[in-house]
C-alpha cells in the first residue's frame, strides 16, 4: 500500500491516503466526496504550498500531507482541513487521517469532525462528532435543535453495541470537553489476527453510520443565523479557544517528534493560518 | 436489611439508608460524615416536613427519604441534599441514594454530585463528579484549576481499570453535558452470583477514591471568589437551568409513577424551593 514511498514520485494528492489500509481508504475518499460535493460550490481552491500539502521527515520514515480550503462568500464554510500522518512505529505504523469542517459566524451549527487513529492493524480509534459551537448547558435549546431532534446518538448506539467497540478516553481533559455528548469516541479493537474482522466493521456498521452523521450535518450546516453581537463574541472567542488548544495539546507536541521542528512549523504555520491563531513563529528549537 | 418496613415504626432518619445493601450504605454514610463534618458549622438545622423527610406510596412497596439543609450566612454552601430511594421492581429492588451539595455564587468551585443507583445485588451504577459551574471549552483555566491540578483524572482511572467497571451513558444528553470531563459514570457489573465481588470492590477502591474525591472537594469548596457582575449572572443562570433541567428529566417523570402524583408533588415542592425553581402547582395529574 506504499504507493508513493520513493522520495521522487511526485506528492500524492492529500485525500489519497495512500498508507491507510484500504477500508479506511475507502470510506474516508466516500466521505471526502459526500462532503466535498455538498460543500463543492461554496469552496475556494487550495492554497497550501506543494511543501505542506505533502511533506515527509529527512529519514523518510514519517509521511504527511495537509490541504486546507477556504469557504467562498456567502459560505457557512469557514476552511475545510484535510489531512493524513504516517510513521513507523516499534509496533509497526501509526496512521491518522482526518477530516475538520469548521463553519464561520454567520451559523451556530457545529462543526464536523472526523478521524482515524491506527496504531496497529486489528485496532482502530475514531472520533467521529458535531462540536457544538455554544455551552449546551447554557442553552439547551442548542442541544435540542443540533443533537435530540436530528437522533444523533442513535448512531453512536448502534455502533457502541459492537462487542468489538469499546469507549475511548482522550488523555486531555479539554479535547474531552469539547466534543458533544453524542460523540463517537471509540476504539474499535478486534484483538490478535483479527484484521478481517476490523474491515468488515468498516465496510458495514461503521460506513453506514458515518455516511449518514455526515449527512445530517451536511443539512444542519448550511442555515446561517443571525446572532446578536454578545453571543456572537462569545462564539468567536469559543471557537478561537478550541482552535488555538487543538494546536497547543496535539500539533505542538507531535508535529516536531515526527517530523523535525523545522518541517513541523511549517506545517503548523499554514494551520495556524486557517485557525487565525497568531503565529508566535517558534521554531520548536 | 428492610428495618423500617412496617408502617407504624418511625420515620428513619434519612443518612441511615436502612434498604440500601450493607457495603454502599456504609461508604455513603462513611462519606456524608466527612462532607457534613466538613461543612458542620456551615450548616443551618433541616425544615424539611416530616412527611417529605419520610415517605411512601400507599401500597408500601416504594419508601424514600429526603434532607435539605440549608447553608448559613457567610458560608459558600448553598444547600445540601439528601435523599434515598428505594421501590420493588420485578427484578428484586431498585435502590437510588444521593448526595448533591449546591454552592451559592460567592464561590465558582464546583458542586459536588454522589449517587448510587442499584438494579440488582451485583451491579452498581455510580455518578461520581465536580460538577462544573462555568462552560470549560470557554474557560480552560477553570478546567485547569478545578481538574488538572487536583489530578482528579487520575481516581477515575484507578477504577476505570478494574474489568468490572464499565463505562456509563446516562439516556439524557443533558445530564452527560452537565458532568465535568473528570466525572466517574460507570456500572460496576459482577455477573451472576457475584455478590461478595461487589463488596469488596465497594469496600476497597471505591471507598478509596469516593473519599479522596470528596476531600478534593472540601478543599476546594470553601475558596469564594468576587465574580464579575456579568461572570455571576451567567453562573447563576447556568447553575438555575441545571437544577430545573433535573428536576424536569429525572423527578417529574419518576418520582408520580412511583409514589402517586400526590406525594411526589409534596417532595418535589420541596426540591424546587432548595433549587429556586418556581413551583408550577402541577399535581401530575
Amino acid at each position: 500500500i506504499r504507493v508513493h514511498a520513493s522520495m521522487n514520485s511526485p506528492p500524492p494528492p492529500v485525500a489519497e491516503f495512500p498508507y491507510l489500509p484500504p477500508a479506511q481508504r475507502d470510506l474516508m475518499v466516500e466521505v471526502l466526496s459526500i462532503v466535498e460535493t455538498g460543500l463543492g460550490p461554496q469552496l475556494l481552491p487550495s492554497t497550501v504550498p506543494s511543501d505542506v500539502l505533502s511533506y515527509q521527515n529527512p529519514s523518510g520514515s514519517a509521511h504527511g500531507a495537509l490541504d486546507i480550503r477556504y469557504g467562498g462568500r456567502d459560505s457557512t464554510v469557514d476552511f475545510i482541513l484535510e489531512s493524513w500522518l504516517h510513521c513507523q512505529i516499534p509496533t509497526g505504523a501509526l496512521n491518522i487521517a482526518t477530516l475538520f469542517v469548521s463553519l464561520n459566524s454567520s451559523t451556530d451549527a457545529p462543526h464536523l469532525l472526523m478521524e482515524f487513529i491506527q496504531g496497529s492493524p486489528t485496532s482502530l480509534v475514531l472520533l467521529l462528532d458535531l462540536i457544538p459551537r455554544k455551552d449546551v448547558v447554557l442553552h439547551p435549546d442548542y442541544l435540542d435543535e443540533f443533537y435530540h431532534q436530528t437522533d444523533l446518538d442513535k448512531q453512536r448506539q448502534v455502533l457502541a453495541k459492537l462487542p468489538q467497540v469499546q469507549p475511548y478516553m482522550s488523555p486531555s481533559l479539554y479535547v474531552r470537553s469539547i466534543l458533544s455528548p453524542t460523540a463517537i469516541v471509540v476504539n474499535i479493537n478486534c484483538g490478535d489476527g483479527e484484521q478481517t474482522m476490523l474491515e468488515e466493521i468498516i465496510r458495514g456498521k461503521l460506513n453506514m453510520i458515518c455516511k449518514e452523521i455526515v449527512q445530517i450535518w451536511l443539512r444542519l450546516c448550511v442555515k446561517t443565523k443571525l446572532l446578536s453581537e454578545v453571543d456572537q463574541d462569545i462564539l468567536v472567542k469559543r471557537d478561537s479557544l478550541i482552535k488555538s488548544k487543538a494546536i497547543e495539546i496535539d500539533l505542538e507536541v507531535n508535529l516536531p517528534r515526527m517530523f523535525t521542528p523545522e518541517i513541523a512549523s511549517r506545517v503548523v504555520r499554514e494551520i495556524k493560518e486557517a485557525y487565525k491563531v497568531q503565529d508566535s513563529g517558534k521554531k520548536f528549537v
